[in-house]
C-alpha cells in the first residue's frame, strides 16, 4: 500500500459540512492501489450511547485523476461532533490512517483520529439558493446594443461598422440592453452579469474613475434603475463588476497624488514606491500586472475601505443588484474581503459574491469571503477537449475529476462555469468554427453542476479572438444569426429548468471514457434516477458497446431524442443495444 | 519518482508569508525518494523586468518524518505576487510539478503554475512580539496559594492537608498569588496563565456563573487589580481563561430556562432540543462533551455573542489583561472567534488569543482567529519519549518534525508548547517519578521554539496524577520542594533570555538519532552560528560518535558545562572527541 500517497486533512474539500447536518468526508488514496476503505467514526466523547457507539461505514469512490482515486463518506452526526479514521484495505494489507499516523489496527486513544470538533449552522458555506438555478448572461455593456444614440461618446462608430479595437466605441448603454431584455427572456436565462458600468475611461470600464457614479455613455441612474427593475420583473437577476484591486489612473484620488505628491491626502491610497510618483516609463506605484493605468488600491487603508465599501452597499440598497462579480479578487487582501461580505449580506443576504480568481481557490471559498469564483480550471477542459481537440478523453474525465475534488460539493454547485469571457477568445473562434463542437460545449456546461454563463453572443455565432476580438458589436441583424445555433442552447437551457437531473441537482461522474474513438460517457443520478450522457467528440461515425449502459438496464429506461433542437422526445427503450453516435453527436438515456 | 505522494497547495503550512515581504514555500515528498527540488518562480505577469524573470532556487530538505521528506525556498517577491513550480529530480527522472498537475519540462504557459497571487500585510500571521519571548506558567487559583482567609469557602480545607478530589475546597486566592509573585520572579517566569477566575460553582471554575464578575473566593474586583498591577510591575503578563462554548449550570440564563422553559427569554441561548428542558438523566440540549451541568452556549445567537464579547472586552479595557485562554475553542464557530479577534483586538492590539485545541488546528491560525493553540501535538511526542519512555529516538524525531511542518514557522515560533496542565498528570508522574527525565523535559521544551508553559509546582517536584490528582496545592514549605530541580528549571530560563539561540530564535532540526542508544542530538541554528544539544534519554553511560558534531568542526566551538545547576560555563574545545554522556545526561556545544 502506498501510504506515502494517502492525504487526507479536516476543513475545505476533505472534511466540511455539506448543509447543516450532514458531513462529507474525502480521501485520497493513490490511484488503483486501495481495494476498499471504511471509515471509522464516532462521537468525540465517545459515549456509548445505542445512537452513536463507534460506527464503521463503506467509503464510496466518487472519481479518479491519473494519480489518485477519491473516496467519499457522508455522515450525519447526531450530536454534531466527528472524531474519524480511514481503514484502508487492498488485497495483501489493512491500515488504519488517522491524524495520529497509521495503525495496524484501530488505535483505541480517541485522540489519534481525525476531529471535525462541531458543526456549525454558521460556518457552512451557503452560497444563495437562487444561485443553483440561476443560468447566467455576460454583457460587455459598450457592445450589446446601442439604444440611445443621443449618450454616444464622439468618437463612436455606427454599430458593428468596424472590428473592435482596445480603444474604439460603438455606443453600447443601458437602453439598449432594456430594448433587447425580451430576446434574453426568449434565451432562456436568468441572470446577467455585467461587466463594469462606473464612470471610466476606457470602453471596458475596468479603469474606474468614479465607483458612485455610471459611465454617462450607458445612462444615468434612472435609466439603470429602469433596467434593473426590467429584469426583475422578468426574473432576471443583476450582477454588477466591483473593480476594486486598482482604480483607473483618471480617478481623482490618483490625479491628486500625481498633483500633489507628498502633499496629497491621498497618497496613503495606493502603495506608492517613493516620491515624486511619476506615471512615464516604469510605474513606480502598485500597479495591476504592470500596466501603469491601473495603480492598485492599498484596501487595508481605513479611508479607501470605506470608500470602497461604501459603493459595495449604495449598488445593492439603491438599486436593488443582486450580486457583485469581483475583478482581480485574489489581488485583494483576505481581510477586505471578510469585510465585504459582512457589509454587502447585511443589506441583501442573499446577494451572490463572485470572485475572479483563474487557479485553486479554496482560500476563498471557506464560507467567509466568496459565494463562488469564475472556475477557470472548469472552462480549460472543456476548451482543450470539445473546442481545441487537445485532450485525450481520459485526460478530460480526470481533469474534471479534479475540479470536482478540489472544492466542496456545495461550493461545486455554485461554482461559475463559464465557457469563455471578455478575457478569452470566443467558443466558436477556439472550436475552428465549428458549431458542432460549440454544441457539445453547451451541452457539457449545461448538463454539468454548477451555473452556468453564457457570454453575448456566442448563442448566436459569434466569432472573435483574445482582447479585443472577443469584444465585438452584438449581431442584431437576424439574418447573420446562426439561429440554429440559438434554438439549440434555448433548448438546453429549457432542459435544465424542467429536467431535475439535467439542471443542477444530483451528482456527476464519468462511466466511460475511449481515448481512441474520443468519446466520453458521463452520468448525472441520484437515489431516483440518473440521465447518461454519451458523447461523440470526433468527426467520425462512432460506436460503443452496449455494456456502458449496464447501469440503467435493470429498469425501464428511455431515449431523449431531439427533434429540430426544438424539443425532446422522451423514447421507451426495451432493448440493449450498442450506443452508435454520428459525428460530434450525443444521445442523452434516462431511468 | 512517487509522483501521488507529491503534495502541495497554496496556503495553510504550504505556502504563506513569513513577514510582509517573505513567502514560505514547502512541498512534501514521499521520503528517500527524491535527490533535490528546484523551485521555479517568478512574477505573474510575467515581465521580464532585469530585477525579476524567471528564476530558479533550490529549495532544502528541512526534515523527515517515517513516511515524507519536507523541501523548503524562501522567496522575497519583489512585487509580492508569486507564480511558482517544482522541479523533482530523483537519479532517474525529472518532473516539474505545477498546479496544472506534473510535467517533463516546465510550462510555458504561466496560467499552470501554483500562484500566490499577492503578499499582503494584513493577512500576515502575526502573534504579538512579546509572546516570543514569554515563559508562561499556569496557575490554578483555587490551589496556588491561601493568601485571604477571609474569602475561603465554608467547606475549605486546611492548605495542602487533603489530595484534591472533584469537590474539595483550599482556598487559595488572589491575594495568595500577589503573595507569592516574587517567587515567580525569582523562577524567571514573564506571564501568567490562569485558569478561570469568573463567578462560578466548581473549584475548577470552568462551570461559570457569571462572566462580568471574579469568584468573591478569589477576592474583589479591587484585589484583582492590585494582582494584574503587580504582575506588570514585575514584567509578567497576565491571560485569563475564557470559557465561551458553555455556561455553567447556575448560569442565570440557564436556569431561567429550567424554570420558564418555552417562555424563558434565554430559550435560543443554548441549543434546546424539546421542552420541557430537563437536566435529570440525560440532558435534552446540547452539552460540553455529554455533560449535563455544562450546557452548550448557542453563539450564534446575538445576545449571546454581545454578552460574551462584552465580557472579552471587558476584562482587557477595564483590567488591562493580556490575553484571553479560550476553553474547548474548537467546538465554538469560527465566525464567532473572528468576531471575537476583531474585539478583543481593537481594545489592545497586542493582546494574546490562545486557543484549546488538541488536535491539528491550522483552520483556527490563518491570521484571522488565534495566534496559538495548546501544542498538544508537541507535547505528546515530548511526554511519549522523554517521560513514559515509550517512544524510539527515531520516531520521536519524526513526530516532532511533524509538528514542525503542519504549522506555517511564524505560528510555530507563537505555539503554545506545554508539557502538561490541569487536564493531563503532572510530568514527574507520567516520568515515573524521574527528576532526570523531568529535567531533560525542561531542557528541551525550554530550547524548543515557541513560548513554553510550565505547570505550576512541576518546578518543584510535584507529582499528581489525572485530574483532580494534578491540581494539589502548591507546595509552599522548602523542605517539601526539589530546590534542585527549581535551580535548574530557573537556570533553563535564564539561559533562554541571555541566549538568542538557546530560546525562541533560530530553527531547529534533529541531526542524529539512536534507537538503540536512546540518544537524540538536535541543533538551533542560524546563519551565525549554531547550538547543539547530544541528549542521553537512558538510564545508561550513552557514547555518540565525534562525526556527528561535524557542523561545528569548521570554526572554533566551545561547549556548556552545566555547574551545579547554577550557572553555565563555555568552555573552548580544540579538538573533536566522541560524546560521552551519563545517564540522562545531555551535553550542549556551541559555535
Amino acid at each position: 500500500m502506498q501510504k506515502e500517497a494517502i492525504y487526507h486533512r479536516p476543513k475545505d474539500n476533505f472534511a466540511y459540512a455539506y448543509d447543516k447536518e450532514t458531513l462529507h468526508i474525502l480521501l485520497q488514496t493513490k490511484k488503483d492501489d486501495i481495494g476498499s476503505v471504511t471509515l471509522i467514526h464516532g462521537d468525540p466523547y465517545n459515549w456509548k450511547h445505542e445512537q452513536w457507539q463507534t460506527k464503521t461505514m463503506e467509503m464510496t469512490k466518487t472519481g479518479s485523476t491519473n494519480l489518485h482515486d477519491y473516496w467519499l463518506a457522508e455522515v450525519k452526526p447526531p450530536f454534531r461532533r466527528l472524531r474519524y479514521g480511514f481503514q484502508c484495505t487492498d488485497g495483501a494489507e489493512t491500515w488504519v490512517y488517522t491524524e495520529g499516523g497509521f495503525f495496524s489496527s484501530p488505535p483505541s486513544e480517541i485522540a489519534n483520529y481525525f476531529c471535525f470538533p462541531y458543526l456549525h449552522g454558521v460556518d457552512v458555506f451557503q452560497a444563495p439558493e437562487w444561485v443553483k438555478d440561476t443560468v447566467w448572461y455576460q454583457i460587455f455593456p459598450e457592445r450589446f446594443a446601442n439604444g440611445d444614440a443621443s449618450l454616444d461618446p464622439d468618437e463612436a462608430l455606427p454599430w458593428g461598422s468596424a472590428k473592435p479595437t482596445p480603444a474604439n466605441f460603438f455606443g453600447g448603454d443601458f437602453q439598449g440592453i432594456i430594448d433587447h431584455l425580451d430576446y434574453l427572456v426568449k434565451l432562456g436565462i436568468n441572470g446577467i452579469y455585467f461587466t463594469p458600468i462606473f464612470k471610466a475611461h476606457s470602453n471596458h470600464k475596468y479603469d474606474t474613475i468614479d465607483y458612485m457614479e455610471l459611465d454617462p455613455q450607458f445612462g444615468n441612474k434612472k435609466t439603470f434603475r429602469r433596467l434593473v427593475t426590467a429584469c426583475h420583473d422578468r426574473g432576471i437577476r443583476v450582477m454588477l463588476d466591483a473593480v476594486f484591486n486598482h482604480s483607473g489612473f483618471f480617478f481623482p484620488p490618483f490625479q491628486d497624488v500625481l498633483e500633489n505628491q507628498e502633499k496629497s491626502q491621498y497618497k496613503d491610497w495606493f502603495h506608492l514606491w517613493e516620491f515624486p510618483v511619476t506615471a512615464e516609463g516604469e510605474p513606480n506605484y502598485d500597479t495591476f500586472g504592470f500596466v501603469a493605468s491601473m495603480p492598485k488600491l492599498d484596501t487595508t487603508n481605513k479611508e479607501v475601505k470605506e470608500y470602497l465599501l461604501n459603493a459595495a452597499k449604495y449598488w445593492v440598497e439603491e438599486f436593488d443588484i443582486d450580486g457583485w462579480r469581483l475583478d482581480v479578487a485574489n489581488e485583494v487582501d483576505h481581510s477586505f474581503w471578510r469585510e465585504f461580505r459582512r457589509v454587502v449580506k447585511a443589506v441583501k443576504p442573499d446577494a451572490y459574491i463572485l470572485g475572479e480568481i483563474w487557479h485553486d481557490s479554496m482560500p476563498w471559498l471557506q464560507g467567509d469571503q466568496f459565494d463562488a469564483v469564475m472556475n477557470y480550471p472548469f472552462t480549460n477542459g472543456a476548451i482543450d477537449f470539445f473546442a481545441k481537440q487537445l485532450m485525450a478523453a481520459e485526460d478530460f474525465a480526470h481533469s474534471v475529476t479534479k475540479v470536482l475534488h478540489m472544492y466542496p460539493a456545495n461550493v461545486n454547485e455554485a461554482a461559475f462555469n463559464l465557457l469563455d469571457s471578455h478575457d478569452t477568445p470566443r467558443i466558436l473562434t477556439l472550436a475552428d468554427g465549428s458549431r458542432e463542437r460549440v454544441k457539445l460545449l453547451y451541452l457539457f456546461q449545461l448538463s454539468f453542476v454548477g451555473t452556468p454563463c453564457l457570454y453575448y453572443g456566442d448563442e448566436i455565432g459569434m466569432a472573435g479572438g483574445q482582447d479585443p476580438g472577443c469584444r465585438a458589436c452584438m449581431v442584431w441583424d437576424e439574418e447573420q444569426q446562426d439561429h440554429e445555433l440559438f434554438a439549440f442552447v434555448q433548448l438546453l437551457i429549457q432542459l435544465r429548468k424542467d429536467e431535475p437531473l439535467f439542471g443542477n441537482n444530483g451528482k456527476f461522474r464519468f462511466i466511460h471514457t475511449d481515448n481512441q474513438q474520443n468519446c466520453v460517457v458521463y452520468e448525472k443520478f441520484e437515489a431516483s434516477g440518473r440521465l447518461i450522457f454519451a458523447v461523440n467528440n470526433s468527426a467520425q461515425d462512432r460506436h460503443l458497446q452496449k455494456e456502458i449502459l449496464a447501469p440503467i438496464t435493470a429498469k425501464p429506461w428511455k431515449e431523449w431524442v431531439f427533434t429540430n433542437n426544438s424539443k425532446v422526445d422522451k423514447q421507451p427503450v426495451v432493448e440493449l443495444a450498442d450506443i452508435k453516435l454520428p459525428p460530434y453527436g450525443f444521445r442523452i438515456f434516462e431511468q
